[in-house]
């Protein structure tokens, strides 16, 4: 196994290999149930086997899925995308979101001539090695070259990091909706961060880049700063837009159409008629169901959930995030050995959800499925004080 | 429209848009109907919509798809492909063929603690900027830094690569299996450049990495250099292993297991379960029924024809490539205009072929699709005679 679906990287007690999932539950392949909190890591907003959107998506394939070239699909899709998202006046889809924020950088550097990206330290955008840690195994000095680095929420650090790319040779920002770093508590931007580097993209000429595919769709579905008053030039989408049918789309601004067209950009199942027809059917049923709310409470009942039984077995600990992508840390581990036994004591319990990455919330969590988790993680808490006591 | 399935860059004749496919026969928007010589550029092997096929991947996708793990369908994949490919040992599953080859290359710098990278001038390897052209919009000379160029069939010309890169950086020489560069005809490797290059890269300590994305399984079940007995030490492939579902997958021989261990590559789709359950199928399917002799003929039946067509019309024009991987040129056709007459023409009528780009045989060509092939073709000669007269 390689990259985060590892179990390597997780407590002895995670399984590696699944069997089915239904809803917002799995079955590992000796049968046993969880409560999945981690909606394969984003792909699942509606719930696994989603009934309409897997019909879509039948649908579709019975016509066909990869041709020689895109079914009506494409432009409707595209349509409603750009109509959803108000910064958006065109879309290319890819595949991998990877492929998306990869894409955002190449067309900025293609619209503007010039060469430097500038991103988070910690962030994650992907395995490009424009964006990985400049230490990657297999990535050259050259990869990293035009990447330099500011810190979430620090405008100033982005003036910084500004300053030492060369004004005149900045492409782009690269920057997630919310800090989700992985091994950290989830901090919302600051209205000043947000307003900050849409400035400074202003005044330079640099493209905004909102990688929006961790977050898109479960907050806003107009885009994850849509309620700051916050429009990047270029946004980038995956995960969760067809429910866990594999698309991707990179959406832009009108001044920066000329600069996409310009580049070179393909893969053979990018234009899969397909995860097309589930990404409509996604999109539909989440305007119309209100799903973002449904997440929202299903997401705070689980994070009350959690602060209460943390009082009531004594320990102390910081649940954050937004409902929908909720996370709890503990304090005084700093090697994460109580998350890792914690974590560990949720999946013998049933519950699936993760040591030091965000969780995430989908439509299908009810509050029977809610409920049931926190009986899992009540039992988590109750096994760790009975090993190492309370704070 | 952007990539390779754009028809701006096809005679107008051509559409953009599809409704469906079946077997080796597309529909277009309006309702024409083709034979596909294209195959979706190689991923459709065995037809579209394939009922076994189908089959396969909805029975898996009835318990689950993108799941928080793999499913064991990964493991018996695995095993399936190591199997069936001599030179591999372990296999890393992703999703675009673009994924596959830059995994090969990060693998090689990974395992090596080099840099350069050597391919072939002309030779497509996907659309990461290790691979693009230095002047590809949108990309840096950083992006380039480490590539060095080399002519394909000319042992020589890689001794002066390696030279230039010099032997202590060398990472890996990336190349395809046949020359299949567009705007050319296509072209065999000789015997002496594919055991030149492995001969170079057991001296220099470099990865020979094959880029079997297009003709993988079409020409060897086993690896296309195999009847050459040239071996790489990691293979490429994606296109037409899921008859069209996505997945693309990196093999690699046992002494670069360590290097592939230590690279973090992922992507929210890489570990699908239909995907994989398509491909299992496609695998058995084309060992037992013989598909690559099946296509073999079918080519063959095109190509004579084709010449005879030509012939019988006055026209001289090259019918290269390997049955399954067909093309064919105008001799006295510098500007191509020829070739983009007689596609135009051929797709009216009802043939989906290229100018430029080497096309694809399904084993779902029978010889009456073939025959109908030809009919379109006929007129497509015809049509071009009428207008230009002939050679």
């Amino acid at each position: 196994m390689h990259g985060h679906l590892d179990a390597a990287f997780l407590p002895p007690e995670y399984p590696q290999f699944f069997q089915r999932g239904d809803g917002c539950r799995l079955w590992d392949v000796d049968g046993n149930e969880y409560v999945d909190l981690m909606c394969s890591w984003g792909p699942n907003l509606l719930g696994y086997r989603h009934p309409e959107i897997e019909r879509a998506a039948a649908a579709q394939a019975a016509m066909g899925d990869v041709l020689n070239g895109p079914t009506p699909l494409m432009v409707e899709l595209a349509e409603t995308l750009v109509d959803q998202v108000p910064h958006a006046d065109w879309a290319m889809f890819c595949k991998n979101g990877t492929d998306a924020t990869t894409l955002g950088v190449v067309v900025a550097r293609s619209a503007t001539g010039r060469r430097k990206v500038l991103i988070a330290r910690g962030s994650y955008h992907g395995i490009a090695s424009w964006s990985t840690r400049p230490d990657a195994p297999g990535t050259t000095p050259e990869d990293h070259a035009n990447t330099d680095y500011f810190d979430y929420n620090d405008v100033g650090s982005v003036e910084s990091a500004v300053e030492l790319a060369g004004e005149n040779d900045l492409a782009a920002i690269v920057v997630t909706p919310i800090r989700h770093d992985i091994h950290r508590d989830l901090e919302p931007p600051t209205q000043m961060f947000a307003e900050g580097v849409r400035a400074i993209c202003d005044r330079t000429g640099a493209a905004l880049v909102l990688d929006d595919i961790r977050c898109g769709l479960r907050l806003d579905t107009r885009g994850s700063w849509e309620p700051y008053g916050v429009r990047p030039d270029l946004s980038a989408w995956s995960k969760a837009i067809a429910n866990g049918d594999p698309i991707a789309v990179l959406l832009g601004a009108e001044p920066w159409r000329e600069g996409a067209n310009r580049v070179f950009a393909t893969g053979s199942f990018w234009m899969a008629a397909a995860p097309m027809a589930a990404a409509l059917a996604t999109l539909e049923i989440l305007r119309e169901s209100d799903g973002i709310e449904t997440m929202r409470r299903a997401g705070e009942r689980l994070q009350n959930g959690l602060r209460e039984q943390a009082r009531a077995h004594g320990f102390e600990v910081t649940v954050s995030g937004p409902p929908q992508l909720p996370f709890l840390s503990f304090a005084h581990d700093a090697n994460e050995e109580r998350a890792t036994i914690w974590t560990g004591e949720c999946a013998k319990n049933g519950v699936y959800l993760h040591p030091y990455h965000n969780w995430f919330i989908s439509v299908a969590h009810d509050d029977a499925s809610i409920d049931r988790a926190l009986e899992g993680t009540d039992e988590a808490f109750r096994a760790l004080r009975n090993r190492d006591g309370a704070d």
